[in-house]
């Protein structure tokens, strides 16, 4: 079969031909629908091979960690799923056993460190193929009629802000405002899923007119450059208030600070951009109160609800589609920041 | 002034002359702007007098528990409001001392019984009246532009179903169902916040052509006739998973038992109507885990939520307004079940 | 191997004879070391064979759905988990992909009834034998060293009442009032529980000075007679204020009617017990906003939890223990009221 | 009346003669019957001038921001307290008005520093005199029996520590572990206060074989040594899992950078101490999605929660007292950190 590989740092991926695996056990072989591009597997090819080491991630990879598809083939011991339904896989694999995979947040296992369990298309071979191999069931969600070119960056690009906006939405009662800064493939979500999920003012910071207007579109009641001035202009959109959440999609030091500097008392950051910036808690650092964490993809549980909330019409994603053989440009095109929206892969 | 007393157990009230009263302490006396009537009023002027003296109700009284007006004079002591603001009654009264009224969930209140403390319209004279006397400031949330016919109807209308809701909406995620059984006063409010609090599907259940159109206008997704035929009608736009809250704005028995009939294990059942039903909980009676509950208007808090939510413009609150002369017909009307939305009393 | 059977509806059950299971797929064999006896057994042993097949239980059936055992054989596909392992069953089987289970609250899964799943011991062959078949390997959590004897219990008499309690713990803060009516297997660990997890005042109720005595040894401050005397005892020692929670563990209809008596505002009322009683919730039959639920068994983490909990040391089980010949015995004592604490039987 | 005076920034306080406050409106006037020393006192005799005034602290100030003290006068609107009650001060006045403060979070007032409204001892004037006046009685929680000597630092002592745990308390669970950097007056109160509300396993971290004495007396499992050693302990008395939760009651840098690397995934960091550290939050700084959040004092709910624990009898508070002529010696002992528990200023 044909899949994407990234095979030696610093070259980029290309096609190749490779066998189709075989599920054993209560693996479930895919022939997938579509696949969807991250900043993340950017973030990946940009790593030296000491550091992919030490993330567990060996070379050649097949890249791809959003992906939808079709049962083609099950294990001996594969229950649940039948040849011929369509599923997304959740990514964040984790054991299926201890504590915290109990509570469906396999993202976080505490376990899957030691055991060597990785994410398809980040360690494990990914979507970005004809084929793709997912160890359990229990990591296929039924798409239930969804288009899987929509549901595929959804099993990343929209479960990761609505892991990071759930446990905000008691505090984002009516008459608080979000703020979404980063209005690309997640932040375009991002805003939605506030909309959908809440009565508060939303606020989108970012640069340029473009990615303002594409923000109000999805939905925000502003937009605002994302420089200091968005700091006055969100204290005039607040009545004085500030927000009393801000979702940093970006994540690099210049948002952490900005994001920081926005806030109430008992307000909420969460830095959901894969960057190198920091807040600092500390009780002379931000208004009383603030809670700030850096939460990682989403639950199993939370992407039946993604799922669902596109099924409901709720969200719409913006998604440009390549072919197989194209999927390498795909990644020139996120370097030269020219998608708008997700870009995903459709081998078929 | 004019007040619209109910003075003997049976007869209709009238307007009646009595004197305005005077702020002492750190009371305020209101200039009423709007006072909305509600079937609780048609409730307890349908009790016999000595139901009326254990609810802590003596006669005559000033009806009216729903109520929005400007300051006009203040008590010596009254801080935090100032002549000519316009303020919304929380109605709720409590001591505001006790562990409950410190939380804003004042209607809770630990010794109000013990104290007489009574709300406004319900034990105290009421706002359907030229001037209404509030014991303290912290009873007083600002309008900051609202509408004072628009937000006399929130503060009990809008309010109940949002301190009812409230508490479901981590339970309302993406592909759950909620049902709304009534679609008067209260219920087409319920209606219009489901829809902006979360992205469930909203089922509304009533009887006669008319009030499902009117459902459907506030925003439900579908509509349908409160008798049996309801629990398959419920099956179906859910595929079979049955309702995960029901919101029983009637309460009487025929919609207790409905409710009790259309929800699946864990789901949550309000009794919002003040009737004479009862949900019997038991091991045998529901699917597993389904949390009843039978709540009580609003706290503190969610009163200035509910303003900020119709300050957003995303709820409608249908009212028909009459002259304080006229005051008495709407109980009338209320009685022949005529009106359509809340009956709003505008005293200027 | 030996196994106790129920074969005939108002027959007492008997050891018999049958073939060790063996186990394909992913499914677990597990050599018993200990398995409880609840009082749900003797529920089913009373029910007309039409219940038993509404139920999904089939005869014969080896009893017993709390087990603790040793790996002894796996399935080609099973994994996590090594021959030799000691582990606690989770019986509360589900279908492992649905949101529900998704959550690991298998035990409210939603497609259990369609697909037929049952528990261990409530339809599929239970631990009451020597050896038992484990569907797969998420339903089983590590002793870690624990005792069996002591473990067997708590997947279900500890498990249970940790499911009713957890949720309530937010509002069971210091100066609030935990009631618990019956003493007997989940009593006696409800009781530890609330200490536990709480600094509120345990109330015991029950009848017998021997219950009595036994609820203030497990840590209840105050223990009285469950009748009608109890609800003024319960105003006394808490100044008037009346309980936060009951949990009623008998759930007859006199308990229930206690128990809604008991409560004041916002309060809890927990009916655990499988019994024929209900608590009938509506807007005059109970104090304001007090919620009422029958919750099921319990879920996966929660298991992980109350293991834990034990290892700490913090609650103590009373068990008496019976070799795997003398079962049928342990059902003869459970109706004729002998038994103290949980029987466990030990069949090696 | 006698008071103890900060005048002259640089110079130690003095006891000094002024006249006894008159009441008026809803104020109260307590006679105080036992004032808590602080380090935050320390902290505000530590800043410049310019400092204090960008804070709201004109001098001269009377200290002291613990107090508990029984009516002496009310003010002719007064309600709700009489004259011999005898009541802890909630200090973390507020508006009263807000949307947070109708929560009873008043220390996250909206609006107190557009107000210029302070603390008691933290710019109005403490409760280190014969008298103090208390703006409402709102802010005043009955003692209902407890030692006015033990129910001083409750108020902050006891109250900040509980305000920090409380939001937590959902994540330890059974079998998880908190971790307690700082074993002085609010440090030995969170011991208690975890090992009251939770079944976690609790480790301190301090300075000196007294002080991990002392924890352990408190009811610590462990007490390590604060510094790098102390992540290698946690590890090992967790099994490798790390702690859940750790409560940093010094906030300098070295225990913020301390608490970092104890925690594990979704794990929880409080900042409690009043230092000039930080834990910085971002996608690479910590183990995903831990929380961390700088709180402040208390809530008014809360207040009555700890004074209830105090008087179940569960926590115990070490204290110093002292008379209010020696009250000046209590920060010089402070300065020296020659106090064991918490030095309590006794004026009668």
């Amino acid at each position: 079969m044909k899949a994407l590989r990234y095979s030696t740092v610093g070259q980029p991926p290309t096609i190749e031909n490779i066998p189709v695996p075989e599920p054993v056990g209560g693996q479930v072989l895919l022939k997938v629908l579509a696949a969807g591009a991250c900043h993340s597997d950017e973030f990946v090819m940009s790593q030296p091979v000491e550091v992919l080491g030490a993330l567990g991630i060996g070379l050649p990879l097949t890249l791809g960690h959003e992906g939808v598809g079709e049962v083609a083939a099950l294990g001996p011991a594969a229950t649940g799923v039948e040849i011929g339904d369509q599923l997304a896989v959740f990514g964040g694999w984790g054991c299926g056993r201890c504590h915290t995979c109990a509570t469906g947040a396999e993202q976080y296992c505490e376990r899957a460190a030691t055991l060597g369990i990785r994410p398809p298309g980040l360690g494990n071979q990914g979507s970005m193929a004809e084929y793709l191999l997912v160890d359990d069931a229990r990591h296929l969600v039924p798409l239930d009629g969804l288009d899987p070119v929509i549901a595929a960056p959804l099993t990343d690009a929209a479960l990761t802000p609505y892991h990071a906006i759930k446990p905000v939405l008691p505090k984002l009662v009516p008459g608080s405002t979000a703020v979404v800064i980063g209005v690309g493939g997640l932040g375009h979500l991002a805003i939605q899923l506030l909309r959908a999920l809440s009565d508060c003012q939303v606020v989108a910071l970012d640069i340029g007119a473009d990615k303002l207007a594409f923000a109000k579109e999805m939905g925000a009641h502003h937009a605002f450059t994302s420089d200091d001035s968005a700091i006055e202009a969100v204290r005039e959109v607040t009545g004085g208030k500030m927000a009393t959440a801000v979702f940093d999609i970006v994540g690099i030091q210049p948002t952490c600070t900005l994001a920081s500097r926005m806030v109430h008392f008992q307000s909420e950051i969460v830095v959901v951009g894969v960057g190198d910036g920091a807040v600092p808690v500390g009780f002379f650092t931000l208004p009383y109160n603030t809670v700030v964490r850096a939460p990682y993809w989403g639950t199993i549980p939370e992407l039946h609800e993604v799922l669902a909330l596109a099924r409901s019409g709720t969200i719409s994603v913006e998604t440009e589609t390549f072919a197989l053989d194209d999927a390498a440009t795909v990644y020139e095109r996120m370097h030269a920041r020219t998608l708008r929206g997700r870009a995903v892969v459709v081998p078929a």
